[in-house]
């Protein structure tokens, strides 16, 4: 294997294929990056084999040459030198070359790595996957949808399942739905699809959060192609895999409460910072990080929010509501999960309908029914 | 006490003397900030009573009022809550009051902080310093002086001493000198002095890097007191008290040495980027972090840069030199050490003198004897 590349354009693939990469692996070889040189062009992978990406250059793209092969063939080199190396190399074009042994020659400029490598041929496969059950979302969208849920799954291992976001799909519509059981989240989504199947699948949150990093704010469509045990996602020169948590998802259908006995309208941001400013003195017995909301009888439109640390201090704080309706009410919750809610929600004003202090609340963008957040309380009134 | 304050100026001044507090004092009244309220502003303290820093806050600058005080009175208030509570207060305008004991409400829009604060009567009294030794030196070149030797001391406890920069005052010239004993960093200045007194002090590195950081960038000057075991640093609206470190600072001149028997003129940037690369695998042995510079005897004005981990690779690099004079030469040293002491130097191009490769060597930028950096070579040719 020879060839020359764009120092920049290696760069970004390394970067890319690495965020597969776990030292911790139990399989030595996957702790380094694959390469392959075809006629084509360049191909990256890095896996984890929970999680695979792939990272395709092309030799030119808009009829600039990026890549010239001079030899095909393929190596595997250590992800942690060789992703530091390539972004140190001095001239805008690296050469490398694979000599006897899987020596590797990395040339930039005056500068020559000589890194050890490995027989491309004993690296794992990447799962292989029919294509025929494909839908597609633009990567902004597909973006949205994990950055509003994954962040409510369980970090827990004591019930796997809950470690990943429950991805059901039906009638050209995608409903994404995240718990850890103390708190939920949830989006919905139109998809394009090419068949009418039905999907049911759960697809870990870390697998989902790092495709988040990997994926650029474009309005570019990605295929999704969903078999038994995997899912692929594919976006331009880049393949995704991640595999499927296996079990049932519970159904958190009935978890929504439909009815509602106190409905606040409050404007998002002003409600974040006095919940961020209640959290600092928000560790109240045993309850680490517990605020707590009261309507005011007194003053119409306000709430309170307080918490307290004995021996340190408390904190009282009021926020004037664009609407509160139903009876009265005291509550308490986790400042975190309302905030996590809250940065979630993209809507300038929300509103939160309780069912009782000690029923799950339920937190919405007004005026849009795809997004939901739902907390359960604490008690402590 | 009662007062109003511009938030932003409290938190300017909050985070300054922050500074100085540590979270592991055995003096409990240290992890808090001490508020004072007098006829003329805000003064808050905080220390850790190795370093104190005092800001000041006055009623009014430049014609704006900043402060409205009511009631003069002090109070201390747990730096962790207070520090974090004033960045996140609603409105432009902070009220701080002290209640009964002791109870301290900060308040600001419809936020209402109540604290437990402690007797400001109970606070450590920052050490008297008679200002009859003082000497002046512009922020900016004393923020240099710090940064280009600090990084040298030692981190190991074993010779306490080591852990300072000994600051020689003599003729309107102050000499700094910092060494771990494997590198030493020298920087000279003018200062303008009330008096002829000669100094000879060591100042714990840790102080130096907390001064460093809350110097601005200006060309205001500093004023310098010295007494037999503190030192205090006057900026405008800030006192920042350290203590000296006891003993004798080891006599370094005889460690720089005068002869020379190979010198080259590098390019400072393309040398550490080079010394930068060969780090990623200096990894030799036990030498960790080792480098080898070498003249080629093949190509004249070209000096190599290798290193070599066993088992993962090895990289050389080449780098041209404006000049390279004497005998030829091959010698390993520390790429940290190099790396740190390129990076304190200021000129576009630098000399680095050797004596043999198992003798300290010396790096200046050209033209400008006021900065020295030595390292000590590693036995590996």
């Amino acid at each position: 294997m020879k060839f020359s590349i764009l120092r920049d354009r290696l760069i970004q693939s390394v970067q890319d294929v690495s965020k597969a990469i776990s030292t911790r692996t139990t399989i030595p070889i996957l702790t380094g990056i694959k390469i392959i040189a075809d006629e084509d062009g360049i191909t990256l992978t890095g896996s984890d084999s929970d999680i695979s990406i792939e990272s395709f250059i092309p030799k030119e793209e808009d009829g600039n040459e990026i890549v010239a092969i001079q030899q095909t063939g393929g190596i595997v080199l250590q992800a942690k030198f060789f992703t530091e190396l390539v972004k140190k190399l001095p001239m805008d074009i690296v050469e490398i070359e694979v000599m006897n042994q899987f020596q590797t020659i990395i040339r930039s400029g005056k500068s020559e790595f000589s890194l050890i490598g490995l027989d491309a041929e004993e690296y794992p496969h990447l799962p292989q996957i029919v294509e025929d059950k494909v839908f597609k979302i633009p990567t902004d969208i597909l973006k949205h949808l994990i950055r509003q849920t994954v962040f409510a799954v369980s970090s827990a291992e004591t019930r796997p399942i809950l470690t990943g976001v429950n991805w059901n799909i039906k009638d050209n519509q995608l409903n994404c739905t995240a718990t850890d059981s103390h708190r939920l989240a949830q989006r919905t989504a139109e998809i394009e699809s090419t068949n009418g199947t039905e999907y049911n699948i759960v697809i870990p949150g870390k697998s989902l959060n790092e495709l988040n990093k990997i994926l650029d704010d474009t309005s570019d469509l990605v295929e999704i192609v969903i078999t038994d045990n995997q899912v692929l996602f594919k976006a331009k020169h880049l393949l995704f895999f991640s595999r499927l948590l296996e079990g049932n998802y519970p159904d958190t259908s009935r978890l929504i409460p439909t009815d509602v006995k106190t409905e606040i309208v409050v404007k998002t941001k002003e409600f974040l910072q006095a919940i961020d400013r209640a959290s600092l003195l928000a560790r109240e017995g045993q309850n680490a990080n517990v605020v707590k909301l009261a309507t005011l009888d007194s003053t119409p439109g306000l709430i309170e929010i307080s918490s307290n640390t004995p021996e340190v201090g408390k904190v009282v704080d009021q926020v004037q509501c664009q609407s509160i309706e139903g009876e009265e009410l005291k509550i308490s919750f986790s400042a975190k999960y309302m905030m996590d809610a809250l940065k979630a929600l993209e809507g300038m004003e929300i509103s939160i309908r309780f069912t009782g202090a000690m029923r799950p609340f339920v937190i919405r963008p007004i005026n849009d029914e795809t997004i939901l957040q739902l907390i359960l309380p604490v008690r402590t009134y």
